[in-house]
């Protein structure tokens, strides 16, 4: 079944809203059986919580939805390589994939930093396709911050 | 000034009620200037929530009362090691001071794991006191565990 819904389109929407909002450009989407779960965008700024990572909130957003305390069934879009912080909560939640745009050579900790899923005290690993779009999500940022200096 | 406030304690009695709860025995709490800011056990199981560890819901507990977006004044007690999560929200915090009561080496990321701490992708590293009450802590748990299998 094509519905014609395409979640890393989706997540780029998501993380330039929040570029226009003043929050670092990322933009989450969980999706299950080709179908949106949940999504949403940073916001620590706005909230004033340093945790609000797109990630995260798409993460909550998704189990409060699911119901079943996991995602094991459900994959991520991510349009940046997601941090410790982040990565840790992925292998709590049982994500099985996880798409990402650019790597985040600074604070990534898939391919970058600490490597979790590769780590022997991460308990689930999921399937990693990283790298997509990788310039378009790369622009966004340095854009984003060139603005700001 | 001398409140009789003992933060150790009161995370130990959070893990408690934790265990009571037939959740497994966390309890974390956030401290300034000697006072309480926040505190909350893990609720992974009654919320349908696996990220729902004591540290991050002490620590937007903390973000909100405080309306800062940091924590650099705070230091936060929690009775088990943080995992890689807890330690990527406890570095995005900036949490002053780390005091934790058991090791956790299969899935602590302070002096097991990860190490998040040291590595070059931690952008804050806060002052870690760990093994505090190191036997209470570990008894607790593996009593927890005992009862369930």
């Amino acid at each position: 079944m094509n519905t014609g819904f395409k979640p890393m389109e989706m997540a780029f929407a998501l993380a330039e809203q929040a570029a226009l909002a003043g929050e670092v450009p990322v933009g989450a989407v969980i999706v299950r059986d080709g179908a949106l779960v949940a999504a949403d965008r940073n916001r620590m700024r706005a909230s004033g919580d340093p945790t609000a990572h797109a990630e995260m909130l798409a993460i909550r957003a998704a189990l409060a939805k699911i119901g079943s305390g996991r995602l094991a069934q459900c994959d991520l879009y991510v349009t940046l390589e997601p941090c410790t912080m982040c990565a840790g909560a992925i292998a709590h939640t049982r994500l099985r994939r996880v798409y990402y745009g650019a790597e985040d050579p600074k604070g990534g900790a898939i391919d970058n930093g600490v490597r979790f899923f590769s780590q022997p005290t991460c308990h689930h690993a999921p399937e990693v396709v990283g790298g997509i779009a990788e310039e378009k999500a790369a622009q966004m940022l340095r854009k984003f911050f060139a603005e700001r200096r």
